[in-house]
């Protein structure tokens, strides 16, 4: 076998074998392919496609040029929760708990912002000590004996993936619907998941801007986890505007924890106790999604929801004593509220200006080696559907310099549309 | 500007600009740009082609990545003939000092065998001493007092060209118009042709396998040739059975030797006057086709030709002798005659497996850096549209190795097809 002839093949659209693709990717990982003939062999891929089967292969050939967690000794059913990213999506914070203290044991491995997205590693670390690099043995350990983990990627799951995407960032093969599904797949499988509840995010501040491209991608998700043995879930949800009220680190960190005290913006908890209703029914904790929204709620209002994340972050290190008390998170030196303009229903708050602001905040990077402000961000106080007076408050600025403060004013004015009209609330979910 | 947001253009089918084309070349060329960027850019182009006007810029970029050629103090006008390959193909060695007896000046830079397609290097080697490795002063110099160069590519010309193509002979990027049109324009231009005779070949035994796809080739390779400001014009000639008789290099050269001597298989006399007329008119010498072939006529039958051919072969360090006296030649160990084994109409003799024959003998190359056997290869005694007698000759095997003999005698009997009924003969030129 050669791999220009496999090149040529996807070159040609036909179709690939398993052992064609698995000798590719196995190649590439252990360095016999060269970069030059991945990234044809990429760019192939993104202009002729691949099909199901095609991307499944390649999914688990990923997965497979590392080790792969066998989580079946330590829990029952292996259950992860999967968003494709967005604006104040501070999902797995809340979530991961809640379902935990319904007895299932969850373990998830995270990763960092990049671009307008944020990351839930970078939320975690507003918390003093807390570690995101745990070992694979400490995670199996953790996930034993305490139900709960939540931590970074291991560098030894699917070594290939982070090859492939740092080869795709630079030579255009990021935008291909095989390429995206089987770089996130892989993981999860090489992590042991064999239940996965994806959140695939659409609209303005999302990978995926339409409902269609999104739709697409999530259908070949649960594609590739049926073909690889694994129970899937898809959920499109809206990323038109950001996710609850607060966008970046610490900020939204306290409304995660928030919602386990049980105080939070009506939105982000009812997207919370969807998600959760949904992980629970599939890790079989649940038998249907309005069992498992009660089971949720039921951990939410009893504290052992919030107890939960608290043996989370004793165990990784963290200081627990900031998730009893928020007011000792440091706060950003200037808070400034913006009030609105004018009168009228909100129509838009451009989720992807408001993720971009946050980023020239300080609140996220440009580049992967760049340095993050935990305490910077916004508060959006008014979202799509709202009704405001001039003068009222829209939304609150969290920065550390006067400069950018003036700045990020003026962008997150800009996210803001208006309409004299009646304006319906933007969808949690669609479908 | 950045590499890949020119790949990201090309790989959304936008049309690059002269810059971004000049941009991407010049910093391959100079090792700014890695391979893996060079070759994902070389499969979008592939994939999604190119627009004549981007064929052009990417010719004249490659042209430029190293030295161009000024000829005008050398000769009123540079001209230039490529074959685009085939078998049998001998037609440079013929037409040059043709046209060069007739008073136009004529210097070019030919290359290798490589698979089943000659090289006209190859050819010229067979004669001992004939240098084909004149540095770039040695050519003007000898195009100056001699009025005829026949040697190999200056390393110095389009180097962007070779490192690409050594890159796209092992990523899958071979076939594209755009991309072989402008490789062989780019050293044409390189070597400073202002008018070029291109033959582009058709059929069983050349790259372009149908008339359509040698069409498209050769009106690309004129549009460029317009664009980037010299005279071309695209002749159409089959390829489907080898040219004249003789395949193999000794074969090859004592057959063009033999035309210039008065004396050549008709189809191959035929193509070389034509070839000849056009690029005495494209030179400016003659004013018609038909006055360019009488001029052409007159050279051969006044010995002038080769009198022009014994002074390259001087030139260059040949030994003459062995043009006065083909019988010098060192011959093959076995020459054996294979009767035909029916009779009939010869309906095919496949190029391309008569090519393929020839390598095997030992004729031809498999890797760049195989060794060659000048004697070997094979006399076509018979070809479409022949009428043959069951034992009559069919073609002759010159061989050195008698295993090899009795391989190649199979294989170019399953070249040949027969027929009952009449079959016209090719023709020799299309349009």
């Amino acid at each position: 076998m050669r791999a220009v002839d496999i090149i040529i093949k996807k070159r040609d659209k036909q179709e690939l074998t398993s052992q064609e693709i698995d000798f590719f990717i196995q190649g590439f990982s252990n360095g016999d392919i060269p970069d030059y003939q991945a990234s044809a062999f990429a760019m192939a891929i993104v202009l002729n496609g691949m099909t199901p089967f095609e991307t499944a292969d390649l999914t688990l050939a990923m997965a497979r040029s590392g080790q792969v967690l066998d989580l079946s000794k330590v829990v029952d059913i292996a259950v992860d929760k999967h968003s494709s990213g967005g604006v104040g999506d501070k999902t797995s914070i809340s979530v991961m708990p809640m379902v935990a203290a319904c007895g299932l044991p969850v373990g998830k491995m995270s990763g960092r912002g990049l671009g307008f997205s944020g990351g839930t590693l970078d939320k975690l670390e507003s918390i003093p000590g807390y570690r995101v690099d745990l070992t694979t043995d400490e995670f199996i350990q953790q996930l034993k004996d305490k139900g709960i983990v939540l931590t970074g990627q291991s560098l030894d799951l699917a070594p290939a993936d982070g090859k492939m995407y740092a080869l795709r960032d630079v030579t255009g093969t990021v935008p291909s619907m095989p390429l995206i599904a089987s770089s996130i797949m892989c993981k999860k499988i090489a992590s042991g998941a064999q239940a996965i509840v994806l959140d695939v995010k659409t609209g303005l501040g999302a990978f995926m801007q339409t409902l269609d491209e999104a739709r697409e991608l999530g259908q070949l998700m649960v594609d590739i986890g049926r073909l690889a043995g694994r129970k899937t879930v898809a959920l499109l949800s809206d990323m038109n505007q950001p996710l609850g009220s607060a966008v970046g680190n610490a900020l939204e960190l306290i409304e995660a924890v928030g919602l386990l005290h049980g105080h939070a913006p009506a939105d982000y908890y009812e997207h919370c106790l969807h998600v959760a209703a949904h992980v629970l029914v599939l890790g079989q904790r649940a038998k249907t999604l309005d069992e498992g929204r009660a089971m949720a709620e039921k951990c939410i209002a009893n504290g052992s929801a919030l107890e939960k994340f608290r043996v989370l972050v004793q165990a990784q290190g963290g200081d627990v004593s900031y998730v009893d008390d928020i007011s000792k998170f440091t706060s950003a030196k200037y808070v400034q509220v913006i009030p609105a303009p004018r009168s009228g229903y909100i129509s838009q708050v451009h989720a992807r200006i408001v993720g971009e602001a946050s980023v020239a905040l300080g609140a996220g990077r440009y580049r992967k080696s760049d340095p993050i402000d935990h305490a910077v961000g916004f508060l959006i106080q008014k979202k799509v559907g709202d009704k405001v007076e001039t003068g009222q408050p829209l939304f609150e600025i969290h920065a550390n310099d006067e400069a950018k403060l003036a700045e990020a004013a003026q962008s997150v004015l800009s996210a803001y549309g208006f309409s004299d009209e009646f304006v319906p609330p933007l969808p949690l979910f669609y479908e």
